[in-house]
């Protein structure tokens, strides 16, 4: 949330309800079936009930919708194959990757036949002198990282899961470390994609890695963030950046979101290169200190990470203190040994747990949005209120899960009135399409509509998300 | 050229020769001029042959090809009625800014109306706590960094000329500052444009000014490099830095090209978050030397810049002046005080002068590529042995300039095997269409044309480029 301070507050909890359900069967022929056997050998196909029930959901709440089968391709030639198999045949096509996403992206709405990319999970190229290496969409991040250990270089975008780099690139993921290394749309040089109908893109050239280009229409970054719903990532290109040399974490409590908010544009005034600025109202802050056993302040708090040499990040620690003292911050505690490090970041990346245990036995329900920063202690301030006229807060509600949607749908107007987007980092998938209307208007959405009928002319890749 | 460290090397100069000649006249009826009058008013209306001839060709040496009318809009809704008008009487339409394109992307190869947007020069919005700005199409990059003077903040893509704002989201323009900041591409937030048929697009949605999003598909990047071929950039919003608080300059000479960029990697490597790298040859040198009255050393220069604190220059200048020495740099001349600096960057920026300079009497041929970093000695071997094969240097010579397009060509497909591109920062415009159907093979082209005739069906936006 805003402008790159990614904000996260305790709200969306609800009960436990029943989750996949209905599974539709028998909707293939058999020769079809086989024809699909005959692409990747009969072991990588699969229509049975619980392998389909599996595909057919994310980590979001979203109702299962499973596809009719799902393969397991082992190289690009196969994908190309079924995807022009499948699309002949007016057979719709769903991109599988982890099965980490938060809008029902994967959910297979009009059935279909999923695609379970994992199989490919090669890291084709790695040119540690250009920064940049080619993974296969079975690739995740930490995958890749744990490669790159030794040689010097890093791929920073960091969402809380660990997905899939090409599903990250579908769906235009983001994470703590964007306000230093951007989101992964600035990290992609090119991909390889299956079209619909089979045929290969390279949307930047075969093999081209360079940073910068003003050759014809920019495909690599129409594709990044489609939501499977143009063709089929099945390589990219990822810009890496070099390994931080020293790192040190912080924490600083504050009397008002809005003394945080100031810091943060003081900060990034100053030009401080912060690498990681995240921000937890003091619900959260609390519920982190119970479920992470920290000691900070119930109080809004700013979480930082600074990456640089020692010299260098003695100069921001000094800078970024002074700045938050003079914002009336109540308290700093820097960490710098990596123990103390970790505690914090893994106490940022369970949030979400920590929110979960504020309510034993609920489920949470995700969602993000996206202002320009000054605007961001308005929304926190009206999402507040929101929460309480909801009265989600209160145990005894029977009728969470449709108020906590409602509460989300009005989050994502209210952003959007902030002149923000319905979503920084989850993407559109089944639950933002009519927010995405409201976002980009009727002219923005026509033009989007007619990108998706010229590459996608059937309406087979991905059915029913985004658009 | 290479991964955002630019090497520039004397090639391409041809003797002088006739330039802008044959006018149609008379291609347009009086019934449409004065329609066009009836929406602008007489007075921003204009056929006269000085003025179509000044409008029928950018910097390059493309040849000169005159629109049938000029038109000088004063606001969006004016750009709208003039599109729509055009659009509806078959009538090819060309946006035009500064003029100082590098590739004929404001050539009338169809004729048409000519849209000059000059004349929408306002600054709409500054927001500074959220680092965004919003400017029409006549506001050029120094034109907003006056404007920005007082507020702490700039705006760092500084290709040479001082091109308007928009043109250079149009052509994908970069720049000096593109190593730290980012090329025109990374530095926009938003597009107003008009479609061909004269509807409004906000391509992420009005008045929005978020860093990151993902919601649906990014239209903003596909306007942005598209030169004109898809609709009119009435307005862009873009990004702004922090303007740097101390500033330091350097050059750095080496015994060989591989030297210098292997002091690049190794900087990059070492996460040295230098501002500005550019590379010069020794002749661009000793051109330099003689036209800007300098002293450097006559071999393989970086120019190198640096932005920060006066702490953090500190550290960076030492180390990069150790990697420097590491890799066997000659002599390393730091220049700290603010006329020494300028007076540095104002021989880089003359460079082409300086160049032209080595043969008084002949005009430049300009082009541009871009390679992986670890390739650039190779294409510069490449290239010097290219231009020696070519006899381009022989003052002699009658037929130079269908050579020097030649040599270009060649430049071009050496950037390609090289897994670069035929384009980092001048666009495809007239000259390089074949070079970008080898760069993207035939998938990419194809697809290049469905997204033109999506949305421009009747082929009247900026006929004849890219595609």
């Amino acid at each position: 949330m805003a402008n790159l301070l990614r904000a996260t507050a305790a709200w969306g909890l609800f009960s436990c309800r029943g989750y996949c359900s209905r599974i539709k069967q028998g909707k293939l022929s058999e020769d079809f079936v086989e024809a699909l056997k005959a692409v990747v050998g009969s072991p990588h196909v699969s229509t049975a009930a619980a392998v389909l029930q599996q595909h057919g959901h994310d980590e979001s709440m979203h109702r299962c919708q499973p596809p009719d089968a799902v393969v397991w391709p082992q190289n690009v030639e196969q994908v190309s194959q079924l995807a022009a198999l499948c699309y002949s045949q007016g057979m719709p096509i769903i991109p599988f990757g982890t099965g980490t996403g938060l809008e029902g992206g994967v959910c297979a709405v009009q059935g279909g036949v999923c695609f379970n990319l994992t199989h490919m999970d090669r890291i084709l190229a790695l040119n540690t002198e250009d920064f940049s290496v080619v993974v296969e969409p079975g690739v995740t991040r930490k995958a890749l990282n744990t490669h790159l250990r030794d040689s010097g270089l890093w791929f920073p975008v960091d969402p809380g899961a660990d997905a899939s780099l090409c599903g990250m690139a579908a769906t235009g993921a983001s994470g703590t470390n964007a306000v230093r290394y951007g989101t992964i749309r600035d990290n992609v040089l090119n991909l390889e994609v299956v079209l619909p109908g089979g045929q290969l893109l390279h949307t930047a050239g075969q093999g081209r890695h360079y940073r910068k280009s003003a050759a014809g229409y920019n495909l690599t970054g129409l594709f990044v963030g489609s939501e499977g719903t143009l063709g089929l990532i099945t390589a990219a290109t990822l810009r890496l950046h070099p390994a931080p040399e020293t790192t040190v974490a912080a924490t600083c409590a504050f009397p008002s979101v809005q003394a945080a908010v100031d810091s943060t544009v003081h900060i990034l005034q100053a030009a401080v290169p912060v690498a990681r600025i995240e921000f937890l109202d003091e619900v959260m802050m609390d519920a982190c200190n119970r479920h992470s056993k920290l000691d900070c302040r119930v109080a809004p708090t700013l979480f930082l990470e600074f990456h640089g040499s020692e010299q260098a990040l003695g100069e921001q620690v000094q800078r970024t203190e002074e700045i938050t003292q003079s914002n009336g911050a109540f308290h700093f505690s820097w960490a710098k040994e990596a123990e103390e490090r970790s505690q914090l970041w893994a106490a940022r990346h369970n949030a979400w747990y920590a929110a979960l245990a504020l309510r034993p036995g609920c489920k949470g329900y995700a969602t993000d949005v996206c202002v320009p920063i000054s605007r961001l202690p308005e929304i926190l301030v009206q999402a507040k209120e929101d929460l309480k006229a909801s009265g989600l807060t209160d145990p005894e509600d029977t009728e969470e899960l449709r108020r906590v949607e409602a509460f989300a749908q009005q989050l994502g107007r209210r952003a959007l009135a902030l002149h923000g987007t319905c979503t920084g980092e989850h993407g559109i998938g089944l639950g933002k399409r009519q927010l995405l209307q409201e976002e980009v208007g009727a002219v923005g959405i026509e033009t989007m509509r007619q990108l998706k009928a010229t590459l996608d002319p059937r309406g087979l890749m991905n059915p029913g998300k985004v658009l």
